[in-house]
């Protein structure tokens, strides 16, 4: 973690269980949710990052000390007594690319009211994590002063039942981070770029559209950058890559505390690339001890994969 | 065309008719065909394409004549009178990405003998499109000095019932053209880095493992390099964008005469912006009158969308 703190980033979503199954092997009960990969792969970036979210008395103690010692502050951490924490068991398919839900026992979730202590009210970049739209839009209305830059992931889901509630809150962001199926669905339209307009019609003025395996794309200012996904050997489990490549790009913005397209492209190469350690290992495991020379040459891997020269 | 003309290619596959269905329309019978798209997209790059292919007496003169305008010598075309050109039709999914083929008639394709006339025999770089690996391992004996760069294509029908004559061709070439399907068809490994790895270790130096939209991947020396694909408004007809993406990076080649990696990176690029033309339109159509600077535009949009900065 570099030493020059600079601003602070606020991250909402779920601190939760999952359960995974992948073709590679099982595990039964880990700790997962979009909030923990989020801070998790911010934390490598800036030195203040501050949570909230909402478990049950059943999530360990020693989780919560596992991301205060990544220099999370979680404060904003409801810890809810005699409530269990929000669990999700999902399957994939042997593309990795798909998978379906087993399970979803919402629980402490049900009536998540976020709280935004004193301390986080100085919050500059704000990711709010996928959640429901209301609690989304909730957040923003507890922050006092606007953050310099909102960015909002969100779900099929939410698209389908809560479509007035997610306009809302996307009128009020800046970012939007979508996969491809999600921006289709969200404008009918089957192009992407068509797809990218349409969405920045609706409010943000950046759109980033996630596709797995195959990368991601930012637009903007009337343009557009790619950033590839490493070409890895072994994907072992997926959970989570979405959120890390969030929480890298959001870090990596606090850090550099600059919002310009230029700086936003290299946001997205040092998100893809610890979305690229998520998911060699199960669960947030492998983010849990990152070096920054690891982070360097993997950063370095997508110099090398995309470098063609430019005198063509 | 530049007038640096280098060092000849050759290109074998099919001349033909194709029936097209796309979401934004039909054709009944145009021009078509792997030679057609490969010999076409080369001769941007270098004034000497030769090809080897047959048509029946019903393929237009004037098509043939406008491959001759482009600089393309078709001595080596057979016209068999009497007899009818090859001719497939298809209709593409919404998704654009996948077809179902409607017919296939092989017509003068079932007894094609290639014919390498002398004035072929200087040829220094040999694409050999989809047709049986037994015509492709025959036009590679009828070349009496080995070529100095063979590049071949082929497709899931070969890999499931020629697969022998596909891995005697596959030892006798430097560079394998595949789309993902087929790479994981051949070797039965789901993750790409290991899919050509295993391609590799049959025989070619290099791999280029065709991704559609998502771009395409180059593989050799132990080294990988990937190329996007334009986020493209509009794809009207991905019919031969894989031909023409194969055309270019070969004819890039042959122009340069450098078939180090770092250049064949560059011969991707100039690929990817051809076949970015192609699917602009139905059949050849947009690659009858392209400029030098409409593809000098094309691949500097390539360098915006994936130029980073390297001071990460």
């Amino acid at each position: 973690m570099p030493e020059n703190i600079i601003m602070s980033l606020l991250a909402i979503g779920t601190v939760a269980f999952d359960a995974l199954e992948t073709p590679f092997g099982k595990v039964d009960k880990i700790i997962g949710g979009s909030c923990t990969y989020i801070a998790l792969a911010a934390s490598y970036f800036t030195g203040k990052v501050n949570i909230s979210a909402v478990v049950g008395d059943d999530f360990p103690n020693e989780e919560i000390g596992m991301l205060n010692k990544h220099g999370v502050d979680t404060e904003g951490l409801q810890v809810k007594e005699g409530q269990k924490s929000f669990f999700w068991s999902g399957r994939y398919h042997n593309d990795m690319n798909t998978r379906d839900t087993l399970v979803t026992e919402l629980n402490v979730l049900e009536d998540f009211d976020p709280v935004i202590p004193e301390n986080y009210q100085d919050c500059k970049y704000l990711m709010l994590g996928n959640l429901t739209p209301q609690v989304q839009q909730t957040v923003i209305d507890r922050i006092s002063e606007r953050p310099k830059f909102i960015a909002m992931d969100t779900m099929n889901l939410w698209i389908d039942i809560a479509r007035a509630d997610l306009d809302k809150v996307l009128s009020n962001v800046d970012l939007l981070l979508v996969n491809d199926e999600e921006a289709r669905q969200m404008t009918g339209e089957y192009s992407l770029p068509k797809a990218a307009k349409a969405i920045m019609d609706c409010g943000p003025k950046y759109l980033i559209i996630k596709k797995g395996e195959h990368g991601a794309l930012l637009f903007g200012e009337g343009k557009t950058f790619y950033a590839p996904a490493l070409p890895l050997e072994e994907v072992f489990d997926p959970t989570g890559a979405g959120d890390t490549f969030a929480g890298g790009f959001m870090g990596y913005l606090a850090k550099t505390d600059d919002i310009s397209f230029e700086n936003m492209k290299k946001a997205l190469i040092y998100g893809s690339a610890l979305a690229s350690f998520c998911v060699e290992q199960f669960g947030p495991e492998k983010l849990k001890a990152l070096t920054q020379e690891q982070i360097d040459g993997r950063v370095q891997e997508f110099v090398e994969l995309t470098d063609f020269g430019k005198n063509l």
